[in-house]
């Protein structure tokens, strides 16, 4: 069985994993922030998705300011334990733009440098 | 109009950015890896996903041992352009395990710290 304690924070040797947030009905792929130890505890505890912001290195419980939250319902981790998905439902845009998904620009092979 | 130069692949200070592969048919997201600029490149002119092995600091292009390619459809950038996604389908199993994804083991309230 997994557990917290197999989650690998110090790989990247700043406590954090990446973390990716997919929505749970529609499958989209929302965002990806990052967690450290007590963004996983807060976000498996209270049922809603907490990170850590590495520009203001401090704990962010997601649409503390915008209101939107992401309500948890699952949490996976992969095979190497450093990295963690988060499935759930956005209670609005997820994205600081107002979009729904942060990955709203496509790239294709004629923007290749 | 995007453009893979807009890409902030020093954020990091280590010129990778975290690409996340989903199919592109289930929406199930298959894997995390990383990115470098060439393997970015190689992504989109080749249609075949490429990522940059940090334990064995070289180009890898997915499933040239497994023989599991990842045939990409399209490739998408967050909003911070620190993150990309990819979305395709996978010819094989994508995690070393065997499992279709890497994301096979589920955490919940009881297994935290």
């Amino acid at each position: 069985m997994a557990k917290m304690k197999d989650i690998d924070f110090n790989k990247n040797k700043d406590g954090l994993v990446p973390a990716i947030a997919q929505d749970a009905d529609s499958g989209e792929v929302l965002m990806l922030a990052y967690m450290n130890a007590e963004a996983l505890r807060r976000t498996l505890k209270s049922g809603e998705a907490w990170f850590y912001s590495r520009s203001r290195q401090e704990l962010w419980h997601k649409g503390e300011t915008s209101g939107n939250i992401i309500k948890v319902s699952e949490v996976w981790k992969d095979c190497d334990s450093d990295t963690i998905l988060i499935k759930g439902k956005p209670t609005g845009p997820v994205c600081h733009t107002g979009n729904p998904t942060c990955f709203f620009q496509q790239l294709s092979e004629k923007d290749v440098d």
